[in-house]
């Protein structure tokens, strides 16, 4: 069997594969199957461990939902960050850019996604009965919610904003305006509208 | 262990196993491990699986060097195709490029690289000697040297035409000018006097 690019059916999967993966066009993935030809076989049995390794040894943390390979994750168990403040992200890679802003120090709320009727995700499908419960321990002073800036990250947000209406907790939102180091010529219309709605005092 | 970015430590290890393939950043790899993450375990496995295989069943060809899953490979047990010329490449993925083109119907053969004293490589470590027993035989007529259009390339084509010059056989090179769809504007000059030393009659 040969394949279009006569190229021998092993390294044809491979390249199949890698291009399944964001980002990655079949021309890269090509690229990468090749490289994986010419370096030593240690180097691909490494690689194919360390995609079992992702798999089994990561679990989500059972308090917020965070990848970790601790439970609870690093975040949680952490007695210096501020457990009275929540700040709920749609998946795991959000936490890791807000930590690297480096301004947050309270914990986090992993929901799984954000509520798409159209993808089938509804509010079932969600972490917000996790939350709900994490709530209703008096020591929580703010929820902020911090869901992508999209229609389903805001319906997801108003979600949550009517689920804690009745409780005494804080719900903020994070800021929308324009990106530091942006211009303004560049930047669209909703932004900017954002950006004049949320304008404040210097 | 937390590493920089704060990522579990097996996802860390992936995103670094994945960086180090050509053309793929720090971004692009913990994206794509943050992919398998959220993937089912079995489309880990089946990449996992689809690595080794590529290590394990790939061999060279026998006769061409070309990499194949068969021996000889499939152009070199193809009666089809003209084995009365070798078209003499660097590496395995030059002759899917030239398979592309569409218009060779000769056979190959793969030195495995081009003679660069820098780096170590030397006429000793390319097939030179398998390429001198192949030109041996009589039906041989015409060698086409396909290196890479580098220095490297054309030191390694002028040592083929110097090992074969006590033969019949036509040694002949794959001509160099503008590449076809590209602008004259932006072509580089070493290019351009090229493609003005081999100008044809229309």
């Amino acid at each position: 069997m040969v394949s279009t690019d006569n190229i021998p059916p092993a390294l044809e999967e491979l390249t199949e594969r890698f291009a399944r993966f964001p980002g990655v066009g079949r021309k890269s993935a090509l690229r990468m199957a090749m490289a994986v030809l010419r370096e030593p076989r240690e180097m691909a049995v490494a690689l194919a461990k360390a995609l079992l390794r992702v798999k089994d040894d990561i679990k989500s943390c059972s308090v917020c939902g965070n990848i970790s390979q601790e439970d609870p994750c690093y975040i949680c168990s952490d007695s210096k960050r501020d457990h009275s403040i929540i700040c709920v992200v749609e998946q795991s890679g959000d936490i890791m850019s807000i930590e690297k802003g480096g301004i947050y120090r309270g914990v986090y709320h992993v929901l799984g996604g954000a509520i798409s009727p159209l993808d089938g995700i509804g509010p079932d499908k969600l972490s917000f009965t996790r939350l709900a419960e994490r709530t209703k321990d008096d020591k929580v002073k703010e929820v902020i919610i911090a869901t992508n800036p999209t229609s389903e990250g805001d319906a997801t947000g108003l979600y949550i904003g009517e689920m804690l209406k009745d409780s005494k907790i804080n719900i903020t939102r994070i800021a929308r305006g324009v990106p530091v180091g942006s211009d303004l010529e560049y930047t669209d219309p909703a932004t900017i509208a954002r950006a004049m709605e949320g304008r404040g005092k210097i």
